[in-house]
């Protein structure tokens, strides 16, 4: 059994942004040697998410509009009252920090049209994203 | 350490559905002979989710009309443009394709009233689940 | 590799309740040994979920009410025919009863402002989470 542990630094530019880390994540999977097994990809901060769906424009901006609809920027929070992003906290709550996929003959499993995110919810800042491998090579 | 990677086949029968896979995921880890460990259950499709809950079909029932509430099939998404399936991504993102479940003594340590479900949401298809085992005989 | 699976019970105090399991969940994994790894935190009810956020008070009430907008307590749902808790069961797939974070040097690797809860939704009871622990010393 082997583990590896790899770190993926994004400078995000906006205040709300969804970005693609897959190649990153399949980098560190190619590093760890890991020929089966699993990758949990992790996001220590509590204003951003990982999710795993299409990369394509205008999806990305109908899951900006549903988010907006579900948990508005604007909601009277009483969290705004101590920092000013509870909107950042609820979206990273809902959506999720962890998400763990199955590796195979050194490939990640994700499927055709399958991407990896992080969500930034109360950018632009510098984010961390964990990816812990374990397995067998 | 073991590792064991088995895949169920689905053929789903309408557009939105919630499909009972219990019995292959015990299955699966059954063949897997791993006493101690993890099963991650993941859908390589980014217009199916997993999750976890009770199989009661007033509550499916329930499922469909707050997802209907959250996430419109109709929702004047841009994605649909491109194809006319905008929702049921979205639906996949919020539900998430990955849920990670501790086994022990050889068994899935689900509760008394938990079943794991695929959900289509852009069926009829044939679907994919993977599970991945990982630990100790 | 080395596994290790722990039980933790919460006795919560009402219907709805976040409490912070994070002081547990860490004794856990100092108790296995595990150095490098992942450790996954699951419970087994249909009516609880398992997040990770700040732990701030009016954030937690930030949490309640957008649960209240999005799955009402009073939805006039199928399964409260059966048991009335089917707002319960709805929360606990949108929120999901499952995380996986990574363990490095012995620690779990949760940010600065990260703690793990427990989301009671049909409290008061005697709840159980788990926490399977896989990695190396």
């Amino acid at each position: 059994m082997d583990g590896y542990f790899g770190e993926i630094r994004v400078r995000t530019g906006s205040r709300i942004e969804f970005r693609n880390i897959t190649s990153d994540v399949r980098r560190i999977v190619g590093e760890s040697g890991v020929r089966s097994g699993i990758a949990t990809v992790y996001t220590p901060h509590t204003t951003t998410a990982i999710f795993v769906n299409e990369d394509e424009s205008g999806l990305r901006g109908d899951l900006m509009k549903v988010l907006e609809k579900l948990i508005p920027v604007e909601g009277g929070y009483q969290h705004d009252l101590v920092d000013d992003n509870a909107f950042a906290h609820l979206r990273s709550i809902i959506v999720s920090p962890s998400i763990t996929i199955p590796i195979r003959d050194g490939r990640l499993m994700l499927g055709t049209w399958q991407s990896i995110f992080l969500a930034e919810f109360d950018g632009p800042r510098t984010r961390t994203v964990y990816v812990q491998v374990l397995g067998f090579r």
